[in-house]
């Protein structure tokens, strides 16, 4: 944790403190508790320390884990597992106990912790900034490990997806068709090789790797002209087949992420103008990168190639629902998506900012292709935390 | 979905609407819209009719899988990506549209987003019963297929974790242990075997199984001593191993959970002991559980057979560290941990509540034991959606 950023950004608060109540899914709960707790917990930042109340059950391996100054329990405060107001009594107290009259939380806080405490005198004000979330932006050098280490188990897994696709028979041509299988059909072993065997095949990778996964994509055809379809049955050759990873590490909880996109046997010649794109936008979106240049400059470098080939943005025609219809990358860290943003709008990049570069061009009617990198800004542009190879044809 | 019982509980809402604003890692999201989208997205129930505000990143997909009466993206408003103001103008837009001046959203909406509606003149109240919960806490047939599908899953798993105990051989008895192996280390070909190494076999097994897994336990020794502890490093021969497993289907997102301990060698005496009291608590338990008993019934036909063993519970010690120090179970459906509970306060059973039952003992100085069965409430008592032996000796 960025600890002396933190105690800077929430110093001149307008509150007295900055309460969080969430579990372990929760980002910034993460990041400031230290404590991966499966239920939500209270966590108080007041005059530069950090405070915790857990339940029992979470207790001990709270006060051994987490990264706090002080560690309480439910019990301290007699409260019994379940009543509404009880808790929300016990809350006010942990509070108040702590000096505070007024809290900041922070916008995706929960709606019922903060009218209660409301109720009970306790002002509560919404960090619209979500200073949490600009903290956690800068990473450490011991951040920029953990997502390089994370990166690391998603090139491996990549690899496994490739050669999968790679080594894979064409019916109709290396094998032969059948009532059941159409010509053009991706095969392994006789059998058509489809988005969720490849998923399976990067999933296990991910977990042999000590990652864990939320959701990978696998999508060839028209499947992979909507950026956020995970693709399902047969891969077929002649098409584009993206190929999105984002694994989260089990031991540290940081992200990464990589898009490659590939195709078995002859890409028609619009998919190969749109490859070849691609990859030009995404060298003129890392070549933006620097301390200094916003996300929105970032965004726009990719957006010019396409634009200047006559391909639709959302820069363009906000409507659009083909061409680059989404923001050119995002920052990554304990959330696979936080701040810095690269689109319209997008903040300063400062250096120890982690973000995926991944432009995409997409069309129902063509297929999709995406290709993502995963860089981190230094001190005078970046240094590309992605080792695995830009190529159309599978290897 | 159970719409009549959502169409009925929601029906006589003090307010125009019940409004969510929340991705589909919230189960009230996943439930109401239909809708696996990964950002924030809003979701308005009003009038018997289900509306959805996506990004155009999503509008394709939210169009065609959104289980929604209508689906508008955010172009339709003239929102480009980025200002919070206008998000929020946005938003209030959206819900005045539909005739809608109040609403209410759950206690973990976010605080954001109820702020600012409210600034815009738009009255928020917190559904401090979490009405969605209820409505989904009793599961309609599909769901229960759904639970029990994701339950097999999780046997094969248990059989895969069961078989690498069972065959494991001990340091200094089937095995040399050496200056690197202390003697009682499980060894699986010259290793020892660690939690690690059993999360990995069965999380693959999950994998390959079609469901995606959060953090299993694989914990002996001390660590299981600590309900939540997930376990690292060798197990260890004569030690109790709790495997506790919960898995998502990946294509229905339900939930299953099944805790099994085991032991490889000779249990001591009151390991020994605390096994036998803990299958008799489970069944205790499980003979409680009908229609009109409440979940504080169950929780305290458990209690009494660890109370009447002299074993502490939370009803005897409120802040006890050991014996039987969590509540007797748990709903589960879209989330791990759900409606009903199983504890003091714990609400009346109705049939379709889909529940946890895991009584369980802990104490470093000896270990953890708990076993864990999931059942259905039926008209008549339960169904055990559970198929798997309850023994310590692995086999």
């Amino acid at each position: 944790m960025n600890r002396t950023r933190l105690d800077d950004r929430l110093a001149d608060l307008d509150a007295d403190g900055y309460l969080l109540d969430a579990s372990q899914e929760d980002a910034n709960q993460l990041y400031l508790s230290g404590f991966t707790g499966p239920d939500p917990f209270l966590t108080l930042y007041a005059d530069g320390e950090v405070h915790l109340l857990v339940s029992g059950l979470e207790y001990g391996r709270a006060t051994t884990e987490a990264a706090a100054d002080t560690v309480q329990r439910h019990a301290d405060y007699d409260y019994e597992y379940g009543g509404r107001e009880e808790r929300n009594d016990m809350y006010a107290a942990f509070v108040r106990e702590k000096g505070v009259d007024s809290v900041s939380m922070p916008p995706r806080g929960p709606v019922g912790t903060a009218d209660a405490l409301r109720e009970r005198e306790i002002d509560v004000f919404v960090d619209g900034d979500d200073r949490l979330q600009e903290v956690r932006a800068v990473k450490t050098d011991e951040e920029i490990d953990a997502i390089r280490e994370a990166q690391k188990a998603n090139e491996a897994a990549m690899r496994a997806a490739e050669e999968l696709i790679a080594g894979a028979e064409v019916a109709g041509e290396d094998a032969p068709a059948d009532g059941d299988v159409e010509p053009g059909v991706l095969l392994r072993d006789g059998e058509p090789l489809t988005s969720e065997r490849v998923t399976e095949e990067i999933e296990v990778t991910l977990l042999r790797h000590g990652c864990a996964l939320d959701e990978t994509i696998v999508a060839g055809g028209a499947q992979a002209a909507d950026p956020h379809d995970r693709g399902s049955g047969p891969l077929r050759a002649n098409e584009a087949v993206i190929v999105d990873i984002f694994p989260r590490s089990k031991a540290t909880k940081y992200n990464a992420d990589m898009t490659r996109t590939f195709c078995v046997g002859e890409p028609g010649e619009i998919l190969r103008e749109w490859y070849d794109l691609t990859e030009r936008a995404l060298e003129a979106a890392l070549d933006a990168v620097e301390p200094g240049a916003t996300g929105e400059d970032v965004h726009a470098a990719a957006c010019e190639v396409y634009e200047s080939a006559g391909e639709p943005t959302f820069r363009t025609d906000p409507e659009t629902e083909t061409g680059f219809i989404h923001s050119t990358g995002h920052g990554i860290g304990l959330d696979v998506h936080e701040s810095p943003r690269l689109a319209s709008g997008g903040e300063e990049l400062e250096p120890g900012h982690v973000i995926t570069v991944e432009p995409g061009l997409y069309d129902p009617e063509v297929g999709g292709v995406r290709i993502e990198d995963l860089v981190v800004v230094t001190e005078d542009g970046y240094d590309n935390l992605t080792d695995y190879p830009v190529r159309f044809a599978a290897e």
